[in-house]
């Protein structure tokens, strides 16, 4: 199927908060943002979500670390299929901050990163708004 | 495989801007990203790339329309594979502009959008930096 066999292009559906939080406790990749001088900057990074917050793991001297000391910082998800040209993708705003360790959850409800390296630091988005839409077959 | 049974987790690769093109190149897919009053926005789109810059296709009318008429801009893409827990990303820093429709390419290289809607406006991310990385296998 290719985009001119297509005659009705896909449509937008708004995501309740509920389904955002269901979707985000499902999926374990997503992608950090925050601001700089030079605008936004966007990451990967592992999470898992702790308490309706997100939490993510960085070395305590990364760029990461240094920005999302307590700034605004907002979090994304999403999935998308090439064939249907559908998915879905939900964004999490908020204020990030760091983690007393004391604060954190059971070894097991943390996030598990993919990459290697010392990741002793713990950061928290603690969402302001979530908000999420999925692209749906015409 | 589980986290348990790996004994060294992966590894990060920087990208040369060769590669990120090329992996820019044969994706439709991505995130745009600006920074508003209350911190970063990360927005999925359907985009494609002319001449070494990032086409992107909105309303006049949208949010994305308004914030993006002359502004500090992100584009970024990624892939990842939960099950080897490997994958790439890259990051488009830049600024956004309108494009004026004699500067557009042929019909076929501009972005084709998944989504329904009068999409009229066409909006260019022109890099000032572009970075990747890889997550190796162990």
């Amino acid at each position: 199927m290719t985009n001119d066999e297509r005659w009705f292009p896909n449509h937008l559906k708004e995501l309740g908060e509920p389904e955002c939080l269901e979707l985000l406790a499902e999926h374990h990749v997503g992608r950090v943002a925050y601001c700089d001088d030079l605008g936004p900057v966007v990451l990967p990074v592992n999470y898992a979500v702790d308490q309706g917050t997100i939490l993510i793991q960085t070395s305590p001297h990364s760029t990461l670390a240094s920005r999302l000391r307590t700034a605004p910082a907002s979090f994304q998800i999403d999935e998308f299929d090439e064939y249907t040209q559908t998915g879905w993708s939900v964004l999490v705003r908020g204020s990030a901050a760091y983690v007393d360790p004391t604060d954190l959850p059971a070894d097991e409800d943390r996030p598990h990163t993919w990459a290697e390296g010392q990741r002793s630091l713990h950061i928290r988005i603690t969402p302001h708004e979530i908000s999420g839409r999925r692209l749906l077959p015409a």
